[in-house]
């Protein structure tokens, strides 16, 4: 049978204070919606419906950056007149002899897990519920089964009376039905309550009404349907999620110095032995290889780092391929283009930006690298600045094995320095500097002795 | 009638094994005193009365910088004899006709709120007393109070029975009476107890005898009412203060990237949809405008970053002015006197100090410009260095609008360089610079063929 | 009577996922077992063996460079067969009239304190087991004591009947018994049991058997006794081990910023007054004397750091000595060698190796120096770097007191510059230069204004 997803993504969430929609709050720099679309289409749904009313053309073109069009179909629900009403919108995309299931856009961390399960304990024909207890289950709607188990009644906190009040178990909201049923039964749902709202709840009822059994089924970890509706609780559940993704890696075998302070805003691939120290962000795929250590307060964005290879404190990756062997750091920049070959060294105050070092090239301090090919074993002299921008167009540096970077030069590209090649410190080379030979600028060392050093001002 | 506030700020800490007086310990890198002080002076008090003893000139001194003499009065303790004693020592300069409120300098979260609550529940010519209920209530005064809810007295653990005991609502220390009351009253409290002090709490008795109700007033957050008396209760405090003001931040509408890693010590003034990543340090008076992101490890001190604005990672900025859609970091350092106009860029490895960068002026690497004007859209070359400094004086560069300075030159100040005008790389510029042309100091590049590497040291 | 302890050791550790033996797995940077034979040395025992299996050699070796050969005995248990077979491997070691105390490897943090009372409490003759009291003891066995308190079995969760599951006393597998009886007793351990190996835990039958008093001795905190077996249980006792260093400091009177975030892995000593900062990293060995102030971000590793000094935001200093007064960062890294003389400071983008600073001397930014004596009151300008470094051999830069070092000059070593020399920015300096006089490097200033600018590439 046909799976259908319908994600409820329509709210304003005025208690966020943001312009943008609560769904396009980002939890791990991803929006709460891709979260739950990620999630939705790992389910393999024949169709995922996105019902949308504040924001819609800002969620819609956000969302459209990550998933294309043939993932996802956008309904408008325009008014806001409750849960029932938003899944109303879409019935009629719905496909014939499909099961829907009810996700919302503000409740990230559904796993897909539990999701399956759902979708086991829930035979086609059958309607859903998925459950949670709770320590306090003050406010929610509680789950009423019957001897057998088949869920009765979801009773609200303000129609509950003490014996209903005492049952922990409540409603997610999130359910699953046939589409058929939901399209038979949603329309007779009315909106005589005090919010003069269409609840979706309802279908329970109706359910039972038709003697259909609905099934309730418990997701074990309440994080799991938690919603959003503020900063604090985006705060919490960013934590709660990173938590379980710190602690994922810890299975895998990551030694975390401390998992409470580690930022995964991405997937991060391990391989055995990794260390990663406190502090750590990762941002979008990083690959670490075997014995890699991340130092302190380091941020890694979509980087592979290859086996045995050490970043040391406090350095800043963006788009690098660093080999096995590396050494960077601390205080190192490795920008868009930067690819480390076995055994490079960058090291403080370096920034490299499209840059091949290869293997055993070193730039231990305060150099800028951009545009550049360092060949193999290259030492860079400290203070070394390749002049790569004129102005308007952007040239390149080619830099031959073996050569020696006197300290201080500015290599002004495009310039190609020999294999072998040795570049007195303090020059500025404008042109190609010839392999094997010492090439350099120089003005006379004089001594003026009659100098005076200037006197402080008066003032 | 007239409020009176009388902080009893006397004791010495021992515990705290410091040369500073306790009060003087810093919370959010303000006093603690200051904090009791801050609080007091916001209930519009005519009148408030420090008690000191230990550190007196210290105490004086320290907070005589952050607060105006004609706010604060200073009442010796010169033996520290207990909390009625300390009292005692202000009576002669109580306000006729006022009541008096008095506050620990050692407690420095009592809010605004509860006083203002307090202050109005206890109606004039009534003694109140701050209470609080206690999961544990081990070691504190029971609060007993009768049918009518009146504080009749306050038991020490040492003389409870078992009844007592098990009452969980306590005596915070903090209370208000007719300041003609405590006149009247306080010079009849013996010190017939085992640690031979005169206790504040024998008010109550007191006031019982004179058929003064005594109002039991309960505070809801038992962390407005601990004190400190060693370094790891100043760090629950340090931890459970910076929790509120996250929790502020985030209700005003602040996206935390986690509440348990951000530290604000000082005022932090928020727009929509600012995020602050992890492990920032908000240092003075900072006000972030829309949709400002500051990246992780990030130290801002007396700062204004404008709206759109970016500070990437491991920035420390102080005394700043960043203008709308800057970008800052990452590595960055603004240090006092930094203004950035609109779009303007500070890159890695980058110091500006005394410096203004015009519109979309650009120094993306490795430069250090101090005591200088960057004008529109110049482009500042990696490695560049103003030498402001001749050893005694401090000059300055001024650099026209759209010029170029070439990579790893020294603009000697004072220097000025024209309007358009490009440096060539490598330059040490000491006289100005044309607008316009190209001006340069540049060696010839010259080659030794039969030059010879230096080789190993034997040894 | 003599002491011998046996420390269990040859767990493969599988859950770790990693190549490393489990007891080499580091916890604070030093090795699980390194914590358990460092608390065992310091019990004075005779004698310290460790019974290996997995991964021997690495372990040995490992060890080998932390502890003398004289400290520690091994024994090799070449297949793994339970506790009790363990500690028979170790029977034929042990001293005469001695007693043995039985830990494990993966036990790390079990305490002196708590070993030394155990020591106590249990007389020669008698057996002792550690025991714990747990909140949920499931899994655990039970700890069944006679009216006089004495141990008379340790039963298993699955011996264990409804009342002996409420036993919240539990075995820890730590035991101390005089070393004649477990050399009559463990030969007489059976494996028939469902995992086929041969139990410790039997020992107290037997000792029952024998009439021998079997003490109980609790320990206090659970965290002592707990073992590690995957990266998450690793991970969560370096946390617990790392608040309890953080307390330790507090109680010395440090304050610090968040004891939730400050990392020791080694042992840092402190004065009067000492601030740490969020985020703190400490390696090594450190000292920290008066008033030191800590910046966020930092990472100190084998650094002594003298009165009043204070170090900034998002520093690295690694065996180097900082003398009274100074002021470094932020964003310096003091490699090793680094001495600063009182006074001395080092800003941001700075790095030295090798390096005295003499008192008052200043390198505040983007400066590199290796291998060099700055004398007293040095001013080294932005961008100076010290060419230490001809590609085979390093060298020394000396410059005497008082001298003036233009900024973005380059030193190309050997070289003296002497006292009160000053050096012009930009220079390159090959040759010493005189004291008291202005040396420099120096091309001629050139305009040319018929330059054009180059202009944007056309693709």
């Amino acid at each position: 049978m046909d799976l259908n997803v319908v994600i409820l993504a329509a709210g304003k969430g005025t208690r966020m204070k943001s312009k943008l929609p609560k769904v396009l709050q980002p939890l791990a720099k991803q929006s709460l919606l891709a979260h739950v679309l990620k999630t939705s289409l790992s389910l393999n749904a024949a169709k995922v419906i996105v019902v949308y009313g504040h924001g819609g053309e800002q969620v819609k073109s956000d969302i459209g950056t990550g998933f294309s069009a043939a993932e996802v179909e956008w309904v408008e629900q325009s008014e806001q007149l409750g849960t029932g009403h938003a899944v109303l919108q879409a019935l009629p995309h719905l496909n014939e002899g499909s099961r829907t299931l009810i996700l919302y856009g503000d409740v990230p961390l559904i796993s897909e897990n539990t999701l399956t399960r759902f979708l086991n304990e829930v035979s086609p024909g059958d309607t859903g519920v998925l459950t949670v207890k709770l320590p306090d289950p003050t406010g929610y709607g509680r789950i009423v089964r019957d001897h057998a188990g088949v869920v009765r009644e979801i009773v609200e906190e303000k129609d509950a009376g003490n014996e209903i009040r005492k049952i922990v178990e409540v409603n997610t909201g999130i359910m699953l039905a046939d589409s058929k049923d939901l399209q038979q039964w949603l329309p007779s749902i009315d909106s005589n309550n005090a919010q003069g709202e269409y609840y979706l709840t309802d279908l329970v009822k109706i359910a039972n009404q038709h003697d259909v059994p609905v099934i309730g089924c418990r997701v074990k970890d309440p994080i799991e349907v938690e919603g959003v509706n503020d900063k604090r609780q985006l705060a919490r559940l960013e934590r709660l999620y990173q938590r379980k993704l710190a602690e994922e890696l810890m299975i895998a075998g990551a030694t975390l110095a401390d998992p409470a302070r580690i930022d995964i805003r991405g997937q991060v691939n391990i391989s055995q032995d990794c260390f990663i120290d406190v502090n750590v962000v990762f941002e979008g795929q990083v690959e670490l290889g075997t014995g890699v250590q991340i130092g302190p307060n380091c941020v890694i964005i979509d980087s592979v780092i290859g086996a045995g290879s050490i970043i040391k404190a406090n350095c800043v990756l963006e788009n690098a391929q660093v080999g096995e062997g590396c050494d960077v750091g601390p205080f190192a920049r490795l920008r868009p283009g930067t690819e480390m070959k076995r055994g490079a060294r960058i090291g403080n105050f370096v920034e490299t930006k499209n840059t091949i070092m290869e293997e055993g090239a070193k730039a231990s301090h305060l150099t800028y690298l951009g545009d550049s090919e360092i060949g193999r074993d290259v030492n860079i002299g400290a203070g070394t600045i390749t002049c790569n921008y004129d102005g308007v167009n952007k040239h390149k540096t080619i830099i031959g094995e073996g050569a020696f970077i006197g300290s201080n030069s500015a290599l002004v590209a495009p310039v190609d320095i020999g294999a072998g090649a040795t570049i007195g410190a303090g020059s500025t080379i404008t042109k190609s500097a010839k392999e094997n030979a010492l090439t350099l600028t120089r003005a006379k060392q004089l001594t003026i002795e009659s100098w005076k050093r200037p006197e402080k001002n008066s003032q």
